[in-house]
């Protein structure tokens, strides 16, 4: 498809699902110039249940202003079906902030996709509570800051990080950060942190799932990035996916097949999240991919 | 989603790709009281290429007769985009034929499927090249029809097929029948004859494809369903799937992991054809899955 | 290959590691004729573990009848290593009963295997605690008893179940036996009874696995093949599956969907049964597929 | 399992197969001390086939040195059975070469794992015929090599990188190096240069697999690693993978999705290579992963 960044924007919507969201919706676009390239949408239940939109659209030949557009739709569509709805200009890269541990393989790989130009986003920021990975951060030209965190000091890392981040950061991600964050630092970005979770959710919440798979007898080991919410590893489930293992796997190598998948996992829930393609709905999510 | 059957309808369009198409659509079906709960398009290029929708709607509310809303689509927006379109009703289901040789694991995943309900289709008629499966599907109420098919007698078959199909079937599904059918027969039915191959096309066009990746020393095999064309095993794919396969498998171990691929692979594409998921594009399909 | 079910056996070992093990084995067999086709092992921990070995061999040229192999196998090597072994002749097909409630696709898919001979068993007895499926079952030729089965009945029934399958059946099949069976009986088939749960264990063990996965979001559906011990759906995993799935899925689609995974992780676990493939390790399987 | 590398050795055999033979390999390793902890076998054909044997053993008692353990093998076992066999210690890490041309994803995920640890090599050299990836390679410490490489020169550049590999390289890997190599080079290193290629062969073999692709409409894309013989994309198949894909990926999609996969499939043959799990048996490679 022939669609430039510089004029893609993005619409997504939740709203009580009742007929004519889309007429209305697609018909107020067309009137201002713009070419929608994509639609999707859901509805929980077409009688009395909620209904979500994604649309993307082109906005070379946009007969107003961004800002005109913007609150345009509000008073001419959105009040009139009760919608909570945003619209995304692909030109505005997200900005990305990354907290990790020790564990590099998950940061690297969000790293080197943004290197490659794959992942469309500005990363401000990497914090980690060690200061091990400094020189690999640094190496791709990322600010690297340590900001030590344990059971003493959490209010105080916790203070520290969002200073850090504090107008710099759109959304986090969490790649294979293994300290557990307050209800009270996750509300400053509701919906806007991600977390790789080594586990098929809900199974083996909590610390060393590779060790409970191991000690279960699983045939498949998981991976699954999610939303953070106050109650650990029960946020709403962006993607996950399993690899098959045997009895010939020692634990060491549930770990090892398992870094792989992170990687992939947590690689397509970032991207789904800068392309404005998940809406969440209360405990899970609608995924537009 | 507590849609019915009943009064579930679903409208495929192909046109040239423009401005205004979706709204026109949406905006047409509301102010006839229809409540759209699926919309999928796509386009091949936003500017000057292809555009291809499918709409699934509510008719409880319906203000005019069906044949009243086919007329009038056409009239006021078929007309005026271009559009090669249709509208179904789910409750006039379908009716598949099914042509099967002497392997009966695809025609029978058909057959149960069809028993529980899960596959909304008439079966009018399975016709064999052999008379052994007789039993087996008139067990499930179905009527069985014996035409023998060799060389000599291939335009003779083919006629007496065509006759015993005439009127009968929406659709034929090649359920590992085992003979080539001329160009003649299938552009009596062009993109509503489905055939199951035994390998991931376009590896391993033709016979024995099972020898053939043995031989070959691969790692996956697979199996492809899709629109039978005058072009053997060329026509549009529908629908594939793999398998993992290793030194340790003989050819009937892979016949026997391709039979469990080929059941799945033809059961979804059938499904898929159905419910008028599928737009076929030159070789290629549209499947809004 | 070019072996013979008539001359094919199966050594299944279980013993403490230590060096030797398969030099005496393999050096017995040989001396009495044996040619191995297949040998498999796994060790825990190479000091001080425990060792798992299966072979496969073909006994045309046996020098010894099968009675005095077994005896001089136990006296020569068993002995030497406090093994835990047996051997099974392929000659003798294992007897297989099905229990099963109303759901008849997974009984359907072990029926179907065993009608086209691609499950090398004998199936004595199918028992229901519903009369529904009768006619599905002797259809088969395998003959069908119904034995109701409640809370306030259990213990009459579970007499009654075991009395039927009595010097009959090897081994036990719950294919969605919805019953939960006592500890009592089912310390009368230890290792023996194949339950197939409709989840990928441990997540969402007990009732309505799909209307659990269907609240929690989760992006995979499994389903796990395991021993029945007599803590509910705590016992040796065989085999497990995942498909994806997203928000467009209702339950009754994720059922749908898991019905095809049920059969498929079915088949294989009771086919890896049959083949002597499956040694059980504490809580745990080791599988030799 | 506690397998040290440094007294971690395996032994690989082809013979053609007899009764006996692992009757006599393992009672020779156990009667120089040797412990053996992994044992796969196969036979094309127990009567009158290729046997094939891969063992891995730990030599910490062992009571002979490692050249008269070489040499007594040969000698009591090799002959008799006329046994092709090898024996690796695990100590002598493996030097594996990269070549590479401009794409960069399939070089850096080898360079990752040797990072990490993951991949129990040496790297002496990455040669290139571009100069743009200097600087990736050398911060990982490794030298770097750029050899021009056309069609006039092919002869002189395949001759400086024979120099450049000589006495430096066990193996070679072509980490998308998009120059096709002469028979001649190749026969230099007869099943011990690894290609990575970017379709499930052998469709689309050649240049441009992922427009063939999406051309042809396909609904998986795929990755195939295999060793390179003098017929382009020909030879011996280690290991494949796909992914799903849809009419909604362009080119540019299949492009990065297949890069994922590539990694993987790469990752996954370069490993077997090294822990001696691949016998390349004609055309074909029995893989003991």
């Amino acid at each position: 498809m022939t669609t430039q960044p510089e004029t893609t924007a993005r619409l997504l919507v939740t709203c009580p699902d009742r007929p004519g969201i889309v007429s209305a919706v697609t018909t107020f676009l067309y009137h201002h110039g713009v070419n929608i390239t994509e639609l999707d949408q859901h509805s929980s239940d077409p009688s009395g249940g909620k209904f979500f939109l994604r649309l993307e659209f082109q906005t070379p030949n946009l007969d107003i202003s961004r800002e005109a557009l913007l609150r345009a739709f509000g008073d001419v569509v959105g009040q009139r079906f009760d919608m909570d709805w945003r619209i995304n200009f692909a030109a505005d890269k997200p900005r990305m902030a990354i907290l990790v541990s020790r564990h590099d393989h998950a940061l690297l790989e969000l790293l080197w996709r943004y290197a490659r130009g794959e992942l469309p986003v500005e990363i401000p920021l990497v914090v980690s509570n060690h200061p091990d990975l400094r020189q690999a951060v640094e190496g791709f030209g990322v600010p690297f800051q340590h900001i030590a965190f344990s059971a003493e000091t959490q209010q105080a890392a916790e203070s520290e990080m969002l200073a850090a981040l504090d107008g710099k950061a759109d959304f986090v991600v969490l790649a294979r950060y293994m300290r557990i964050l307050s209800g009270d630092f996750v509300q400053h970005y509701t919906s806007r942190i991600i977390n790789i979770h080594h586990s098929f959710l809900p199974a083996f919440p909590g610390g060393d799932p590779y060790q409970q798979a191991y000690k279960h007898g699983v045939k498949l080991i998981g991976a699954t990035a999610h939303y953070v919410t106050a109650e650990l590893d029960q946020g709403p489930i962006i993607e996950q996916d399993t690899a098959r293992v045997s009895h010939r796997h020692s634990i060491d190598d549930l770990k090892r097949l398992g870094r792989d998948m992170e990687r992939q996992v947590l690689a397509r829930a970032v991207r789904w999240h800068v392309e404005d393609r998940i809406i969440v709905d209360g405990n899970k999510t609608v995924v537009f991919s």
